[in-house]
């Protein structure tokens, strides 16, 4: 279907989504922003969007709106927002935020790209997961499609396993790139270059992202019972106690966790 | 220099070291293993390299030796060892040991690939970052002129260095598979596809080595002071209490880092 889509909101999400919808095929109706400089930016990249700091959006002859504002935004703009008719479909973006967040209207949905977006840098969206919730059939079918049209993956996920992928993602992400600025800071207080690590980190990764478990290619001191380097490296540590706790920690957690 | 180069043990870094040493010119001399099936499985792979399961390499021809047997067993064999004279250098290849468990030997070094070998996965070892230590200059010069010649970064490092090395790889490395476990473990307990998160993981670490230092590209509830979110996770992972403590450790680590 030929839908025509409006873009609430004008950060790192809608500017790669409304590009990536209008090479889809899909005409951009509105784009939103408090800031209508904002707004413009992206406008200007898109063949005929409309741009607008109102959320009155009465007038929109979109049939889908999607809210791609910040997760503690949602609420608030969701709550203000007027759509042009009751099968208007209002859909948010985020890993974070359920799907009541939109407060129960007709037609409300989730459209989730698990991925980072930074203007800087163009994502593969066709590799992007994403993870759609629907309040309803229609809604559901409608947000599928787009999707689809977007992505080779595309997923149904309710806001429950949503906040679980979330939860996976801190662990898999925020704090793996965390385990690698502390990497850092130990090489620079040696006066070490962190390039040094860069190989093996990748090849690490790459391991990891290829085996069906992780788990499976586990290496390093507590895998292995190495109780010397553990103990070297703990009395090294011992005057960053923060980072000995860190150590301490999940070298336990690598000897508890299950073989596969 | 065309060197003759002889191995002592039959391993991964064995296996990769000896046929890129060959590729780079130099003759391989001996096999050395325990177990001569080991040995011949790799000189199959190389020229005209001889097999023994002796120790006493008095009769060979070889300049430079080098141990690839694991850490623990490095210092066993290298007592044992008879080099053909006085002028041969023997070297190990362990991130973990200093240079002095070869035992205050005339001629000995360390030749440290920084990488992962497993006999499945060739690695481009050009890109492998070689760290030398020498117990003398003119050891030091063959063996930065031999790792040269395989490899494009080649740096000196003294065994306190190559301690620290070794750790930051443990958190770098060890730590993050770890913590890619743990993300798997959770999706699983929702019968949700791990695939899901790797694109997300792909790109985060693209992102993390790319940039100067990890933490200017440190994303996630912790960094943004999402507290609605981190409630909300150490809600779910109360009857995880080894999960729950890593979260929170994390978290607070995070929290309290340096921003750049």
């Amino acid at each position: 279907m030929h839908y025509t889509i409006s873009l609430i909101g004008s950060g790192n999400v809608a500017w790669h989504l409304g590009q990536a919808l209008e090479k889809a095929g899909y005409k951009i109706g509105e784009v939103y922003s408090r800031n209508p400089q904002h707004a413009g930016r992206l406008a200007e990249r898109l063949y005929d969007a409309r741009i607008t700091s109102s959320v009155d959006l009465s007038g929109s002859t979109s049939d889908l709106f999607i809210l791609c504002v910040s997760d503690d935004a949602i609420a608030a703009v969701a709550d203000g927002i007027i759509l042009p008719d009751e099968d208007s479909i209002l859909c948010h973006t985020s890993g974070t935020q359920p799907l009541s967040i939109l407060g129960g209207r007709k037609n409300a949905g989730v459209f989730y790209p698990l991925q980072t977006f930074s203007k800087s840098r163009r994502p593969d969206i066709g590799s992007v997961p994403f993870c759609i919730e629907a309040s309803d059939p229609h809604t559901e079918a409608v947000l599928v499609e787009i999707a689809q049209s977007l992505s080779r993956t595309v997923y149904l996920v309710n806001s429950q396993e949503r906040k679980v992928l979330h939860m996976g993602a801190v662990f898999a992400c925020n704090f793996t790139n965390h385990l690698l600025a502390v990497a850092k800071e130990l090489l620079d207080r040696e006066e070490l270059d962190f390039e040094l690590l860069k190989p093996l980190i990748r090849e690490t990764f790459a391991k990891a992202l290829e085996a069906a478990d992780p788990a499976a290619v586990q290496t390093g001191p507590a895998v292995r019972g190495d109780y010397q380097s553990i103990r070297s490296h703990l009395e090294y540590l011992q005057e960053m106690p923060h980072r000995e706790a860190l150590y301490k920690l999940l070298t336990d957690s690598i000897a508890q966790h299950p073989r596969k």
